[in-house]
């Protein structure tokens, strides 16, 4: 198998987490230089579909892009440590973990750091700085959302480390690069992060 | 179980759809009233931990949110006829597709409705014309790489229903309300849409 990465973007670093967090070493990592848009040339398109990393070409030539997509796959192969969940309860809380701290959480903050940091407002279209602000609130309610779910809690989903706290922290981690961090009266989520920040793996390719 | 549901919402729609394919009929549906704002209620955010439906309540009293959460854990119940894969690399494949039309197509497809019709635009915080342009552009962007993947192909995923068409027509057949269809000359677009709108299941509590 072969892994389409990119080192410092934040989708294809769920995937090095999940590589770390299980010790998959024996996966071939090609690095795309998204800034040179090796991942619009015709080959990349027509191999993966879309101009996207993470991507996993399977020794069958199938190519799997999306993130989450990717890790669950990676689980079916190496499935130690478990991180969607062991019966269907599980992985359904999981799931639904992951789907709110992406959505909710990851995007949003993503999206604000897009629309905020010099270097990167210029690459979108309409570099709007309420798109920033909006999304900042956005995320910043459902962080409050998170902080009371913490409270009493070690980790998102389960009583274990999950993909759920990987979507979670690459999210707040990528907004680094604006020195944002999570109001500090959410005591709760700022703990839940420190604790996700110490794990070796969390510096995987960082 | 208990679902709790929402007629005329896009999201608790993917769960009636799957619910219709897979002939289940032993769970309770009790509808949220959106507009009068049940979702809302302090009781309802006990339950649920966020203001959303589709959402299933288990029989230990779990609640699951999160559509796709609850179809999955729906197909590991009521696994026939299969909706997300039945080995590892269909599981991938199928978990891309259906990413892929939640991201780039349904969600600017519905925010490109929320932010068009008169009686939803009112409803947003921000009503703002240009959110609605911006996402209709990226919306039928991505019909494109769509209109030349199903060329030759008559589902997205598989060469099966499953989930990821689910999202993928839900999505498109809430632009209904602004009567909103995909460019004609997207032919394979359209010929899917078609395939699958005329499945018995489509037409479940729409
Ligand atoms: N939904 C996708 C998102 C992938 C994505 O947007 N990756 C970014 C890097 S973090 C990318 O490829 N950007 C290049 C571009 O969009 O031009 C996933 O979860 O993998
Ligand atoms: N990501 C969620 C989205 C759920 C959602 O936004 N549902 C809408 C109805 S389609 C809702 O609850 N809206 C009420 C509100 O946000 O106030 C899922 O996939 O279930």
């Amino acid at each position: 198998m072969k892994l389409f990465d990119s080192h410092r973007a934040p989708n294809p670093r769920r995937v090095r987490w999940v590589m770390a967090e299980k010790g998959i070493t024996d996966i071939e990592v090609v690095q795309v230089d998204l800034l040179a848009g090796e991942h619009r040339t015709p080959e990349y398109r027509a191999k993966v579909g879309v101009p996207h990393v993470p991507a996993l070409e399977l020794d069958d030539g199938t190519c799997i892009s999306e993130s989450v997509a990717i890790c669950r796959y990676l689980e079916s192969i190496y499935p130690e440590p478990n991180l969607f969940g062991v019966d269907a309860r599980e992985q359904a809380i999981v799931e639904m973990w992951t789907r709110r701290c992406e959505f909710y959480l990851a995007n949003p903050v993503m999206l604000t750091v897009r629309f905020t940091h010099p270097a990167l407002a210029v690459l979108e279209a309409t570099p709007q700085p309420q798109v920033a602000d909006y999304n900042r609130v956005a995320a910043e309610r459902f962080m409050k959302t998170l902080d009371r779910h913490l409270d009493g809690r070690e980790f998102m989903a389960l009583d274990r480390f999950t993909i759920a706290d990987i979507v979670a922290v690459v999210g707040l981690d990528f907004a680094r690069l604006i020195k944002y961090r999570p109001p500090a009266e959410l005591e709760n989520l700022n703990r839940w992060l420190d604790t996700c920040r110490a794990r070796p793996a969390a510096s995987a390719g960082v």
